[in-house]
């Protein structure tokens, strides 16, 4: 350990890639550490991604359930996905909001960034509010299956403290955003 | 979309590991969705993790800063670390807590579980609350760097809200614990 921050950096000696996927690709780098020693690195690159924590009119919170097959098992979440290339994280969280429950948002005010897994994967994830909303037509993507379900904001700010939502980013921006409208601020 | 429960299930049909890494392996399964098709899933799998937000008695948060290779910057995160098989995530927490900031924690309190990044990894992280800190010697890991930054509990809070922490688990278990101890929980 050191108290210097420069001592901190990390150079990429050289690497290889390991794994192209449509989702993620797979890097393993030598890296050269402050103190001279040569380390190994597995790098996860992949896009950015969107979350959004749609209030209704009613103050509920519109949740989507979904099989998440890494787990085995059905996981509760605020909208959200993935980025296309180059697409405007604001835009793909109102298409992902609509896409995945049929809302379209009026007022939507950012809630901040939310790193995933830092130790291995590149992914920068961007969380929004979003208010005013309006129920369409739900525009799922072909082939995604969820189902949405509302629930009253304090008491989903209850199970994210109790420990009935597990979901990370779902986590970090209901209490974020919880906090924020206590301060005032949403 | 569907309103049916077991609608979301998908089932694996095969699969191919195509990375087996240090810290992660990497799979393409095929899988059965709801309706009959053949879908593609890209699934990171990968042990369990653990992070501890230490409390000081002047009510101050212990933080580390690392560099993190995958940003190519250096990141202002709680003591976390990967479990070893089979390592329970409590001694885990506290292996780390001790060999990153040279504390040790008389009391620890769990704060739940975290999933990272539920559509393409396996991983559960576990989350906990440590106070009456002792600070003994630092353990670190050959060849890790970090530097130790003590905040106090507030403005910790404030900085997540803020936007200046951004990563996922130090943000989920700072609001988590700060809504805890509001609430008398902690």
């Amino acid at each position: 350990m050191t108290n210097n921050e420069d001592m901190l950096y990390e150079e990429r000696v050289d690497g290889e890639v390991r794994f192209e996927g449509k989702i993620i690709n797979v890097f393993t780098d030598r890296v050269r550490l402050a103190n001279g020693k040569i380390d190994y690195r597995e790098v996860i690159r992949k896009n950015g991604g969107v979350c959004v924590v749609p209030v209704t009119e009613e103050g509920e919170i519109v949740f989507v359930n979904q099989y998440r097959y890494a787990y085995g098992k059905v996981v509760r979440e605020v909208p959200a996905g993935k980025m296309e290339k180059d697409e405007d994280p604001l835009l793909c969280g109102l298409r992902e909001l609509s896409e995945e429950t049929g809302y379209t948002a009026k007022n939507v005010v950012p809630l901040g960034v939310f790193y995933p897994s830092p130790g291995i994967m590149d992914e920068v994830l961007y969380m929004y509010y979003a208010t005013d909303l309006t129920l369409g037509e739900t525009h799922p993507d072909e082939d995604e299956f969820v189902t949405v379900e509302r629930i009253p904001f304090e008491k989903a700010v209850d199970m994210v403290l109790g420990g009935e939502i597990v979901d990370g980013k779902t986590q970090t921006a209901i209490l974020k955003a919880w906090l924020l409208k206590q301060k005032g601020v949403l």
